[in-house]
């Protein structure tokens, strides 16, 4: 079985859908994004297909975190999906009508400028889901209400959509990863993710972007997320060019290892 | 007149009172981390006090990005506070009746270990502020409702405490920031802030974090955020020891201007 962050109508399921195309297994939905990745940790789940990052919003961190605390995993796939949010709302409602908008807090940010432009004295509510906000204005019958998610949605909530593509910028994507227990070990994977810390003195960090460059790696991203411990401790999170096999980033790591502490290779995979 | 992120009962709210203790300016309440920072920025007020970082959490990514697309306005203070998770419901309800928690998403993260644990069946819902959860709870006399944030409410809304600090790591503290149109130049400033971008190639980011580490200059937070135009393209947000008026630091700016786009100094201020 493969997970994907529930319920159906979902950006997540319509990506897991595409992600796994022409593959047989099953997919089965998971409330949350903690549980996901616990269910392939836990090995009652071959894989999950989890977003890590959005174009606009930045990291999913709670994607990151589980994968840097409370799993052991190797993320063995990527697949990048354009993101189109939809403001939909009972047939018949008229955008002129709607006094409240309900949606998950992501696409709510997505279409941050949109909503201060035409609905500025809208009430804003979130939901857990666009799905979950679809159902609920479903269930309520409510002609007030409008939601914002995926077009999916509409067929299946039974809403009209009162504007389509609504969302601020038009360049938005999201990133998700296939996470496993084993990682990729194919040779045509040419992308890497790492996790570390370093003491927080100077020079500290540059010493391990040093043996990146010095290597000749290519750093794709660099994001930085609190230790939990206390304010200003911090673990890093980097993406590279290449697969883990090739000579220079498996210098490159370990150099950092050398350096660095809490190290954890990520794994290597096709970019998506 | 100084702003806050109102309604009143948050955190931001006792932050705002405590960081200002000594000032005779009136707080004002502002509904948004945005419509705080542009109202300040269009001169409607002096300042802003606004959440800028949490230890657990991470970046208020609202505030981040206005600072780097929307706003031109410097950070003169800063303010560090201890947070302390209360779940609290109406007088007599017990913790064995809660069926749901409402709240602010960021309380609802900070006690996600407490909710697995006790209330792994609890219906979760997301409100604007901890202020309107707890409104919330009040006006519904909702006995089997429970939401989740500072003590103040409590006393603010009618409720009773049935769990205080319950929030999963004890080291919880938000970063607070004072916004002005106007720079800080005072010379007891010790910590700057920054904001650039670079060119997505090998060895970019590497220059900017060497010109740092040559002059000597402790980088205390390197955290990077979509540049919103595509998947992959970033701006970095940097905290520094030192003030801009500090031989050194001065220098490892000017070197990043060199190699680096969309420099913006950020200020320079007092450590909180």
């Amino acid at each position: 079985m493969i997970g994907y962050l529930g319920p159906a109508g979902t950006f997540s399921y319509e990506a897991a859908h595409k992600y796994l195309k022409d593959k047989k297994e099953q997919l089965c939905e998971v409330s949350s994004i903690y549980a996901l990745i616990k269910a392939v940790d836990k090995g009652e789940i071959a894989s999950a297909v989890v977003p890590i990052e959005n174009s606009l919003e930045g990291s999913v961190n709670t994607t990151l975190d589980t994968l840097a605390f409370d799993s052991e995993l190797y993320i063995c796939g990527e697949y990048t999906m354009y993101i189109r949010e939809n403001l939909m709302a009972l047939p018949g409602a008229r955008p002129e009508s709607i006094k409240r908008i309900i949606s998950h807090p992501q696409p709510i940010g997505q279409c941050a400028g949109m909503i201060n432009k035409f609905f500025s004295d809208a009430v804003i509510e979130y939901t857990n889901s666009t799905a979950a906000a679809a159902k609920q204005i479903e269930e309520t019958k409510d002609m007030t209400t409008a939601t914002i998610g995926p077009a999916a949605c509409a067929g299946l909530y039974g809403l009209e959509i009162l504007m389509p593509e609504c969302n601020d910028e038009k360049n938005n994507a999201t990133r998700f990863v296939e996470l496993k227990k084993q990682e990729n070990t194919s040779a045509d994977c040419d992308k890497s993710s790492f996790i570390f810390t370093v003491d927080n003195k100077p020079g500290a960090l540059f010493k391990v972007i040093e043996a990146i460059a010095e290597n000749g790696v290519n750093m794709l991203k660099i994001e930085s997320r609190p230790e939990k411990k206390e304010l200003g401790r911090y673990i890093f999170f980097i993406d590279t060019d290449g697969n883990i096999r090739d000579e220079n980033l498996k210098r490159a790591w370990e150099m950092i290892k050398e350096t660095a502490y809490k190290c954890k290779f990520l794994g290597s995979y096709r970019k998506g």
